[in-house]
């Protein structure tokens, strides 16, 4: 079998370079280690910046977002007992859309399906070949046989355990960590939000966030120690702690209940270098992960997408390689931006075990710092809301 | 005797506040542990904000630093090879003004001098007492001869080893502390400045500073190792380490000479809190330290001094205490502003053992970041041409 792009991953990323391929008339194939239900069950977060969500619109996939999204105008900080709002919109004329990253997926999977696009599920033993040459193909199995899929170039969107990075192990992959002290507790639980706007909050006891799916349904979080486990932390234990890190009166305003789901999942910052080996391009969280305090994530594998799309389709039309030999370049200077920001809120917003008295005290500063400066307001927001492509 | 304010201590700080205090008719005394011509054998920077230039004049010493002093609308950063000017002027309104410390405590000992003002030179054992009650007084020696100063208010404008502080020590002082894993090695020479605006370079062999006194004496610094030895450092050596930490136009249009001073300086943050123990207080050096990297030791003087003297004079003229009970919290707010800024650009622009691969990344993120974003550069300069008082 041939096409001209391989995709590796049916996440966000992978079904958004397809659709976008697909549209402009450039073959693609999705391969996909787990099933369709799988995929949709990932509950992730799902802040999408404003250049994210016009990708789903071009892609035309960006219908649902625009009505059940809930566009987010400004967050709230909360520190020392005091609330302040970054006023989003007032800063950057922009606001960003809280909407799920399993419903983008889902209307992803849609749009795919209706213009007859090719996933191909539950297939093992992927691997990418020769892609240092001109002639590169994916091989991988399904169902006990072994396929080859030949192609122009292979798009990595599976992830940071997938096997693209895996794959140009040794070929000049650099790559940057930092693995942070502590985790995130989250749950979900079907109570409306206590804000109609997220909260990030810096406690004493440590970082908190109230965030939400809906009107009705809640996603909260609160920093925990990197050894907890789920089962130590029954609800009334989590209800009892997030409201802890709140002021008085969010924490009296809250409503509880039920979890519907809880995990405890580890933070951590890593860059590959570069994103780009030969015909092999590495996209979204393949090529690099931020923790998740900035909400950042999803929106770099989008404009991951943008780019390596850009360039696909530059050489497709035009014949041109020179977008393809900029993509690693382009992304990274945009990833290590985002990287930065996510990495400075982690640390303005958690607790760390070696901060020491003088750390607080700076965190302290920055926080009144931040919100008492309109220019260094503008610099969060402008980061939030997303830089530009 | 008998005087109104005792001040301890005849640098910048101690000057200031006993002139503005002079002027308002408040009696004062300084007291002095070296001589004058010491106090004026000190060199340090003198990069000075708009607040304190106003100060000075406000004293009636402003005159020939109006006149000397080096009006700077910008500076440059450089990294990775690359010139960025951050315009103070043209993201603030607002420029500093660079004049040699030295110069500011001669003016200030001049117009001391002139207005009768009294200051003890070289005084021992200075302790300060009673000032949890109404009657303080200080006890000091001179010559071998014990004395007493009775008073209302001590000022400790006696620097970071100066016996204020220590006298509040047990007294509810809590102390915060960061020590930098490297020093400043600078030197002066009388070669003309390599560029009439400073020079922040960021560099992987580690931090260097082109600053100047005068248009024909020019200061200079590298990061250097916290055991590295002055007597390790020729001329030679340093110019040639300075040079390779500076784009290479800069590194060709430097113009070399001998050193006429060179010395190694360790980077500090530390604050003290409170800075009021009843009718004595902490001002300066004697209350907080920061990294010279910001430029701001000299300025959260200044500062100090002016909440401080508008307590007095509140104090004097109206009978309230109100401006006493809130200077703390009124110096503090803007002490630990400053002290985030100084870490913060510390952090930036030096190379850190422990700061690995990563760490140099999220560094040049920050820097290419800043210096492309209006928001971010106008909080750097908002903060390197001095929040507002």
């Amino acid at each position: 079998m041939r096409t001209q792009v391989v995709i590796i991953g049916s996440g966000p990323a992978g079904l958004l370079l397809g659709q976008l391929l697909t549209n402009a008339g450039i073959d693609n194939v999705i391969l996909e280690r787990v099933s369709q239900d799988y995929v949709l069950g990932r509950i992730r977060a799902g802040v999408l910046e404003e250049g994210m969500a016009g990708l789903l619109d071009e892609a035309g996939a960006g219908e649902r977002m625009r009505r059940e999204g809930l566009p987010h105008d400004g967050f709230d900080l909360t520190f020392s007992g005091k609330h302040h709002r970054i006023d989003l919109h007032g800063l950057t004329g922009k606001h960003v859309i809280v909407y799920g990253q399993t419903e983008v997926t889902r209307d992803l999977m849609d749009r795919r399906a209706a213009a007859g696009g090719i996933s191909i599920y539950e297939v093992a033993d992927v691997h990418p070949h020769d892609f240092d040459g001109e002639r590169p193909y994916v091989t991988y199995s399904k169902d006990g046989v072994e396929h080859r899929l030949d192609c122009d170039f292979i798009a990595g969107c599976d992830g940071y355990h997938g096997p693209s990075r895996k794959a140009v192990e040794g070929k000049g992959l650099e790559t940057f960590e930092r693995v942070y002290p502590f985790g995130w507790l989250g749950i979900v639980a079907d109570v409306p939000p206590v804000s109609h706007e997220l909260i990030y909050s810096n406690h004493p006891r440590g970082f908190a966030l109230c965030s939400m799916r809906s009107a009705t349904r809640s996603r909260y979080y609160v920093q925990c120690a990197l050894d907890d486990r789920v089962e130590a932390w029954s609800d009334d234990r989590f209800w009892d702690e997030i409201r802890s890190r709140l002021p008085a009166e969010t924490a009296e305003a809250m409503t509880t209940g039920p979890s519907i789901e809880k995990s405890i999942a580890p933070l951590r910052s890593f860059v590959a270098e570069p994103l780009r080996f030969g015909r092999l391009f590495l996209v979204g969280d393949a090529g690099h992960i931020v923790p998740p305090t900035g909400a950042k994530g999803l929106n770099l594998a989008a404009s991951d997408v943008r780019y390596l799309f850009d360039a696909l389709q530059e050489y497709y039309a035009e014949q041109s390689a020179a977008g393809i030999d900029g993509y690693s370049a382009r992304a990274l200077a945009r990833v290590w931006k985002a990287e930065r920001f996510s990495w400075w809120m982690t640390n303005t917003l958690h607790r760390f075990p070696d901060m020491g008295a003088f750390g607080q005290r700076i965190q302290e500063a920055e926080l009144e710092y931040l919100t008492g400066s309109r220019a260094a307001s503008t610099s969060l927001a402008e980061n939030y809301v997303g830089l530009p492509y």
